[in-house]
């Protein structure tokens, strides 16, 4: 398999963990959002994704996109050790956790939207960065009441063993910490994200472990 | 089972298509996202969800929120008809067409970020707008590239029968026409929703047809 990502991309990180979890051997391909122009928009990255996002994975034949798409994929063909739990309704609460951060967090903060802000917008940087702020702190105030009052979150969001959801925690806290935003009132997700850390698996997929890492 | 809806919610509008197209009956719980402050921020409301946000499907014991983990939950307990296709790669072609429309375009268009570009950024009525059109247009512009190059497009997003990216594309259109966005490049996009508005299950989940309807 050949993963298509960017060292700081919070959803190539996802994708990374998943693979790192699973045992799964992949070539790295770089994709260098922030140089000459943005390598995305490159016409040899535009034929694997038209969207010119990272994570692409390629899969013999199969071209794969959008993080917890690959990650469903991979627990498909992979099944173990598995990312998600057993019933549907244990593995709904998962998935609720893993979009509630792909969905109502991460793209409001994505380098796309805060370009957009400060260009077309006119927004100054701080106000830039308080907006990254409110919809962090929105988002894992509502996370952290979830995981903080449910007997299902273990050592990780899911029981004692990592899952999905945390592999979307752990990019998004890192997001969180690089903005500095304030997460204090947020003990549960810091814990969860302490444990996540302490595997190697997660480690190795760090933005600062990554050939690509600046 | 209940549904927490609101007639024009984009999410809900997904669900409430997703319920039609397996044949499952729900009660109607109606959420009125703009009435008296916003009804999603009631305690009634958030001891179903703590983040605040429609819809929420209670089914017996247990409460469920995402609209996407919830059409997976419903894809697992009710099987037939499927919304997802039978093998790996076709399922992730179909994940990752929902999850385009899903993270990489409703979540900057909802009704909470349009409120904050106004309020917290002072952003005028014109600029705001443009911003909505901005972000169906480039979603909008990937996904016709995707559909329109694939001949696993069918009738619908994935073959002949209507499935989970269609329970997305047709809510993100109808909020793409109140919002006035050109879709003459999009003739794709444009047959496919109107090959989906064609059946019952859609014409009956659309906005108009709610009980909360205005």
């Amino acid at each position: 398999m050949k993963l298509y990502s960017y060292a700081v991309s919070s959803a190539s990180f996802r994708v990374r963990i998943a693979l790192n979890l699973k045992g799964l051997p992949y070539e790295f391909a770089g994709v260098h959002l922030l140089r000459s122009g943005g390598e995305q928009f490159a016409p040899a990255f535009v034929a694997v994704n038209p969207q010119s996002l990272v994570p692409a994975l390629v899969d013999g034949d199969h071209t794969l996109t959008q993080s917890l798409a690959i990650i469903e994929y991979l627990e498909e063909t992979h099944p173990e050790p598995p990312l998600l739990p057993k019933t549907p309704a244990e593995r709904a609460r998962v998935r609720s956790l893993a979009l509630l951060i792909a969905c109502d967090i991460h793209p409001l903060n994505n380098l796309r939207v805060l370009k957009y802000l400060k260009r077309a917008l006119k927004v100054e940087d701080d106000a830039r960065d308080a907006w990254y702020r409110h919809w962090v702190n929105l988002g894992f105030t509502a996370l952290e009441a979830r995981l903080a009052g449910d007997p299902a979150t273990g050592r990780f969001c899911h029981g004692d063993v990592p899952g999905l959801a945390d592999c979307c925690l752990v990019p998004q806290v890192f997001n969180a910490q690089r903005l500095k935003c304030d997460l204090s009132a947020m003990p549960t997700i810091r814990r969860l994200h302490e444990n996540c850390m302490a595997l190697e698996a997660f480690r190795q997929a760090a933005p600062a472990n990554q050939p690509d890492a600046e």
